[in-house]
Order: structure tokens, then sequence, then C-alpha cells
């Protein structure tokens, strides 16, 4: 039922850790790379994030059984084109993007008559490129799975328990709910990030200098997401739009309302704000999704 | 010119952990302190916060060359008052609010005639109470000290000199532009943090278990701002209104033309802002002021 030979398309963050993931955890299998930047491949080579590195996407998916494409969402569909004379009639395709209705359509499109089934494991750091990606990025992560309808559900299993296998938990869900949830636990805070760090980097009577010395106070957590590779998160807004703009009217909603709160004097509606938010920190944590270490154990090392 | 008998009003997360940086960096001065929670009192004890907890404000600074106030800013006013009767004549008097403006007048009202020079270090964690305290708080964190016009320059230096003692860098500057400098760098960013996990917890269409197993993405950044003591940012917002709500227009309209950005597709736009953003993150981390590791370092942890 596992798959013995697996190509992965790109070979940043997400790539590169699922190629180390494998070795790791399926030393059985056979891993074949190709990314579109040549020095990608000279360093994935030299690290060995897959067995071998190929210098086509064509080449790479020649004999897979498993392909994977882990190049930013607005790329699926053009790199599917280029593979898919080559993609064996019975390999499996699936991705990692962080929007998953429009990579189905747009893998369903590109690859008429095979089987896809989008995926996406909600695991990254702000790092990316051939040196970014490292063997535990998916441990206690979890992996989203969205198939199509009428997905052949022995392929929805085998691309589960790969996931599983690479430590990852797996969930199956729809793709337009997936793309609503995400819009909430990720997308919606890099949009405010990358916001807030472009103001604060743009103001007068605050100097740049000032905003980064005194950033322990709060605003050096939002500069690590805003550190985020541009041209993933470029494709991610403009392909889960919808859901983004609904996610951000509620948002603005509920800081117009705290906005008002501060201009009122009205401590008592922060206070009862403040206090509920330190609830779901807790259940985060109970989950395994974040480190109980203050300040996400920061100040153990030379604090 | 150092100080030997140092009062710590106040003793959770700053309050403790000056206690303790003081028993390592000072081990010379001796410290007494006191907290209107008599269960923080008695934990103050158990971990041995300041060498003496007594059971009033004025008790504990009968005999203090310096009286550092680490209590909410909105309570700082009322303290002062309540110490004021045992306060001795040439003791000098500081605090660590993270608004300076307020608190200038509050304790220049409450203390007539003794030398207060306010002061904020700018660190500290989401946990609070007196188990949350540690000694390294303040290596390598910027103090910024804010002297009133006419202080004594001696004065000033020995408050400069306390907190270098501690590890910290210190910075003079003006209340009125401290409090612009960190509307942008904490408090705005607290506010932010508290607003988008309060509308995350509150959606129809995604549920609260769903924002928890997906917060990886993201948003568990976010949540651990959003842990921070409710009563210290309400009186932070209210103490620092005009400053706070001069930066949250300025994010509003930024936000606003991200927004639009994604609404009419413009690609180019959101490719430059998050480039741009990328850099400051870079500068933060050559100036000392937070983890290089990935992920702040989690991901080394069981990730």
């Amino acid at each position: 039922m596992g798959f013995e030979r697996i190509a992965i398309i790109g070979l940043g963050l997400l790539g590169g850790s699922i190629g180390l993931a494998v070795k790791e955890c399926l030393p059985g299998a056979v891993t074949t790379g190709y990314d579109a930047d040549p020095a990608t491949r000279t360093r994935a080579a030299e690290r060995g994030l897959v067995d071998h590195v190929h210098d086509s996407a064509a080449e790479a998916v020649r004999a897979a059984q498993l392909v994977i494409l882990c190049v930013p969402v607005g790329a699926m569909g053009a790199v599917a084109v280029e593979l898919a004379p080559a993609l064996p009639a019975d390999a499996l395709i699936s991705d990692v993007g962080s929007s998953k209705l429009s990579v189905a359509r747009a893998l369903a499109a590109a690859l008429p008559g095979h089987a896809v089934i989008p995926a996406h494991p909600v695991a990254g750091t702000e790092r990316s490129g051939a040196d970014a990606g490292f063997a535990s990025l998916f441990r206690h992560r979890w992996c989203i799975v969205t198939p199509p309808e009428g997905a052949n559900p022995a392929k929805v299993a085998a691309l589960a328990a790969f996931w599983e296998a690479l430590g990852a938990r797996v969930e199956l869900m729809d793709p337009q709910h997936h793309d609503l949830v995400l819009a909430v636990t990720s997308h919606l805070p890099h949009l405010i990030a990358y916001t807030i760090v472009g103001t604060a980097d743009d103001l007068e009577g605050v100097t740049q200098s000032e905003v980064i010395k005194y950033s322990a106070g709060g605003f050096r957590d939002f500069t690590r997401i805003a550190a985020s590779d541009p041209t993933m998160w470029r494709d991610v807004f403009l392909s889960n739009k919808d859901a983004v703009l609904e996610m951000l009217q509620r948002f603005t909603e509920d800081l117009t309302a705290l906005q008002r709160a501060i201009r009122v004097g009205d401590g008592e509606q922060l206070f009862d704000h403040f206090t509920r938010t330190r609830a779901i920190r807790r259940s985060i944590i109970e989950e395994g999704q974040d480190d109980a270490r203050p300040d996400f154990g920061r100040s153990d090392h030379g604090g």
C-alpha cells in the first residue's frame, strides 16, 4: 500500500522537509526531486533533500507513484502542465498548498484523468529555500487532506498513511471549508503581521532604529511571520481572496469595537475581552500546537 | 553610588524578576517587597523574590534608597499615596510601567518633593504573577529612563547604573516620545493580537476546536501575546490612549490598502510589501532583540 517512489516538485522549506522526513521515516522509499531554480537544485543535492535531483519536472516524475507539488499555489497549474506528459497513469498527485479550492481546480484542469488529492500540512517556519527544510517539521502537526468528490478511498487512505508516517495527524476536509478555516488560523494572521510591520517601518516621529531596539515589547513576534516567503503569500491571498476578505471584515469590526472602548475609556470592556483571549492559548498548548514555555522558550537562551 | 536597600512594590513578573536579578547581580543589596495580594506575598516569600516580604507598602519602603513600583499603571498613583508617609526623604522613586506620561503625572502628584524618575524596561513574557519572574529577564533588553525636567543628574545616573547592573542597556527619553514609540512596538501589537484572537474565538462556520488544531499556520503566535495580563493591558490602553489611537489609525490605513490590493488582485503590490517587511526582522535579530532560530527555536523541541 505504501509509496516506494516519491517525486517532490519544489525543493524549498516544505519540499525539502518532506524529502528529509521520508529519508528518516520511510527509509525504503526512493525520492526524486526538481526545482525551477538551478541554485536550489544544486543545494538540494548537496543536502541530500531527495535521492535524485533532476533537471526537469518531467524527468523527476517519470517513475513516481506519488507526486507532491511544493510550489507556490499560483504556480501549481503551470507545473502540472509541464510534468503531465511524463506522469505515469496510476500516479497519485498531491500538493502542500495553503489554499485548496483554487489548487484543486488548477490541478484537475491540468491533469484530466489523473488521480489528484490535494493536501495541506499545517506546518512551517518563516524560512524558505533549500536550506530551510528539516525532517521533524510535520511531527505533531495536522495535515488536512481534501479529496475531491469521487476520489478513490484507497488512494485517500494511502495519502493519509504517508503523512502519518511523517509524524503528522491527518484530517479530511472539504476544500471550501479548509479555505475558510485557514483564512482564520493562517492567512489573516499573516496579513495582519505584514501590515503592522509595514506600518512600523514607515512612520514619521518614530525611527526604524527605535522600532528595532524596542521590539521586545511585542512587535518582534509579528516580524517573524512577516519574514515569510513573499511569493508564496502573494499567491495565498490572491487564491483565497473571498475567505480572507470575509475574515478581514470580521476582524475590522472587532478592532473598531476595541478602538471605541479605548476612545471612550471603557476599561471593563477591555478587561473582559483580554480575559477571554487568555483561555484559547491554554487550549493550544494542551493540544500540543505550541510550546508551553513562556516567550516560546526564547528567554531560555541568553534571554 | 549604588543602592543598598531596594524596595519593590508589586511582586509579579516584573517585580519578581527585579528581585531575583538584584540577588544575582547586586548581591550586596538588601531587597524588601510588598504585593497587595496576600497569596502573591506568600509565594514571593517561598520563592525568595525579595529578602523581606512586608504586609504593607509603607513598611516595605521605610528604609529604602530606591523604590520601584511594579504595579499596573492605573494603580501607580494610589500605591504612591499609600506609601508616601513612610517614604524616606532622600529615596529615589521609579517604576516599570509601559506608559510614561500618565505615570510621571500620577507619581509627581502623589509624591510632591520626592525624587521621581520613571523608567520602563522593555522586557516581559506572557506570564504574570509571583511564579513568572526570572533573573535574566532584562539581559540584553533596553530600559528606557524618562527623567522629568530638572531631575538630579546623579540620581538619573544611579538609576541607569542599577538597570545596567541587571543586564539591561539604558536609553534616556522624553516621556511623550516614549509613549509614541511604545505605542508602535508594544501597545498596537498587543491590541491587534487581542483583537484577532477574539475574532477567531467567535466565528460562525469555524469551530474553536478547528482554530486550535490548525493554529500552527500562524495564529498561535498571536495567542502568546493575547495571553498577557488583562489588568496591566487595560491600564496601558487607557493611559496611552492618544498615541495608541494615532498608531491604530495608521495601521488601519495600511490594512485598507492591502485589503484593496487583495480585492483587485494586485499581486505586485502584495509582493513588494511582503518583500519590504522581511528586512526589518533581520535587523531585529542583528540587534540582539530576537532569537535567530526559525520558529523562535520552538521547532527544536519535539517540533
